[in-house]
């Protein structure tokens, strides 16, 4: 049987990958007591003092998982039917790595402020969101008002969770080139989620020389039609205004982090232009931007995919189960370029023994941050 | 230890009374199905034919229980953190009789049509919505444009659920002492959610002599400030245009059916007024309108409450899981009156032995409808 049918034969069989769960068996006392009369009682506490439903609820270890199905995957607008299987993947993915209780809700709505207004009237029964697979720009308009708004954690996996990783990554990566975060040119190519959420981690991080490129090529500060996120994107990096396309952005380049959906886009000659000893993530899924093999005779020193097949995978999958468990134990309020930095030192360091082929744990490695 | 401070501890100890579980153990190869890659096939099955979401993810078998906390159990506005463990609670007794996978979903706004809005936009999620505990008369309203507008059948237990046990325990009643339903005259105490919706299927059943009493007393046709839902109760029951209090209401009445939350307030002397071998529903809880014990002094024929400590217990707890089980196995798009009382009988018909103290099932004694 192929790949595609035995995908399709296992959703059929499992129709839904989560269920519910009882976490205690009932019989007519216990009915008493967690139902009416007894839960009358909670209900009372709980109104009296908000913060108790923390206390004698499940919201500390349940979240939501939103989306609108307007990027599902490398996929393009699917809508909220359509996203559903991945949101149940990640819920399952959710509690069998990090014991988190995740609830997928895919909205009918493709509006931001619809979808913020939404969320905020759902909070009260998480203890942290999830956004996953809504489409960039408007998915970091609905991270910021979010996080303003609320005093539930806004996670926003494909932006924060690839971050943190693909930082985990390099600062190892770095170690083996011996070279300094502060003094590298970064290549980033993609301006969506991921690549905005990596730029703004590795500026936090100390990067100063970074150049990022969209589909227009290098964003630079007075380009047309920068988007408010693209624009800031202009301020933060690309120090010598440098304007031009990959080729050009790559010159002098000590890295590269390719988030751009783009099948081999990345050449061996453009490499020759780098530094010695470059550093290649190509991150996209399922093709990467090079193939390792190519990325070897164009003489990077390491080489990084997203790829569960191929040594380094670089994947916000490995790290998410993870962070929302250390999220959630911390009762965090805010999710902060703070914590997202310590958290991707502290994965870094979990690989004992650094190398070349060795810059990043696998899922099975990881241990609780 | 005292019962609140168990049901207190248990709360505690619990902290949350559901949990996510995954219905597959994961290795690489089982997560490069229902994750990506593999899922990608799946969304592109359901995104060419939005059917197959029920085919391919567990939507057929979740439901969303959804509240604002505005009148939970007897104890008024509480609010959503508030609500949250009664919905829990609900969410438990859900999957261990009826094996539905509930999520508890309580909303901070208590606009209608801002809850309106948010059912509509998760409806992609769920085989079918709880709406619970929302007061009325704006739950009718919520109900009533769901039901209008979506595809997804929208239950409301406290109407819904109670209408269909009680008319279920007043159709074996009335083997009981040998009356028609089309003959009888039958006062509701109370016109919420229950009162409302008792009323309107028995209306479908066959009754034409009933009257439904609020805070104000009867209600009748051009009685000042009649919301919808009470014109419409105006319209279709007290066909003799009577006025007055209880009292009034009850003379040559066959049957009592309090739903008022007012306790004691049936007295012996009002049941003198009735006719012979009448029939006492005091369904009010914990409290009931007349104690059984009274009520027997009173001259009752059959009694029942809404209390598991006493026999005849008339609840929509004891069916809702099963009432529910059935919608989702169905399929059904919509709730009407025909489904509900088609359940009811259903659920009569499982008492073999038809007597005075034995005219409903147990919980225990349930099954699949």
């Amino acid at each position: 049987m192929n790949f595609k049918k035995e995908a399709i034969k296992l959703h059929e069989g499992l129709k839904g990958k989560i269920e519910i769960k009882p976490k205690i068996k009932v019989n007519q006392k216990i009915l008493s007591l967690i139902y009416t009369p007894g839960v009358a009682e909670i209900v009372r506490l709980i109104h009296k003092n908000k913060a108790d439903v923390y206390k004698y609820t499940g919201r500390g270890n349940t979240i939501a998982i939103i989306s609108d199905g307007s990027r599902v995957l490398g996929l393009g607008n699917q809508g909220a039917e359509a996203a559903l299987p991945v949101m149940e993947g990640k819920a399952l993915i959710y509690k069998t790595f990090g014991n988190v209780n995740a609830i997928p809700l895919c909205l009918k709505t493709q509006d931001a402020q619809e979808i913020i207004k939404i969320v905020e009237n759902l909070a009260p029964n998480f203890g942290a969101i999830n956004i996953e697979d809504i489409e960039s720009p408007k998915c970091f308009e609905i991270v910021e008002a979010l996080t303003q708004r609320l005093d539930t954690p806004v996670f926003h996996d494909d932006q924060h969770g690839t971050a943190v990783v693909t930082v985990a990554g390099l600062l190892n990566a770095l170690k083996v080139v011996k070279k300094k975060l502060e003094m590298v040119k970064i290549v980033i190519l993609g301006a969506g989620a991921a690549g905005y959420g990596i730029m703004t981690l590795l500026h936090y991080a100390g990067a100063r020389n970074m150049l990022v490129l969209d589909s227009q090529g290098i964003i630079y500060e007075d380009r047309a039609n920068l988007n408010k996120y693209k624009e800031h994107i202009a301020r933060i990096t690309n120090p010598r205004r440098e304007r031009g396309r990959l080729g050009d952005a790559l010159k002098n380049g000590d890295v590269f982090i390719g988030v751009s959906g783009q099948k081999n886009i990345l050449t061996q000659k453009q490499m020759k232009s780098m530094k010695k000893h470059p550093i290649i993530f190509a991150l996209s899924n399922p093709d990467p931007e090079i193939m390792p093999q190519e990325a070897r005779k164009g003489g990077a020193a390491v080489i990084a995919t997203g790829r569960s097949d191929i040594k380094n995978q670089i994947n916000n999958d490995i790290c998410f189960p993870f962070i929302m468990r250390k999220i959630l134990d911390e009762h965090r309020k805010k999710i902060d370029e703070l914590f997202l930095y310590a958290t991707a030192k502290k994965i870094a360091s979990t690989v004992k023994k650094v190398r070349a082929d060795k810059i990043i744990p696998t899922i099975n490695e990881m241990k609780p941050l």
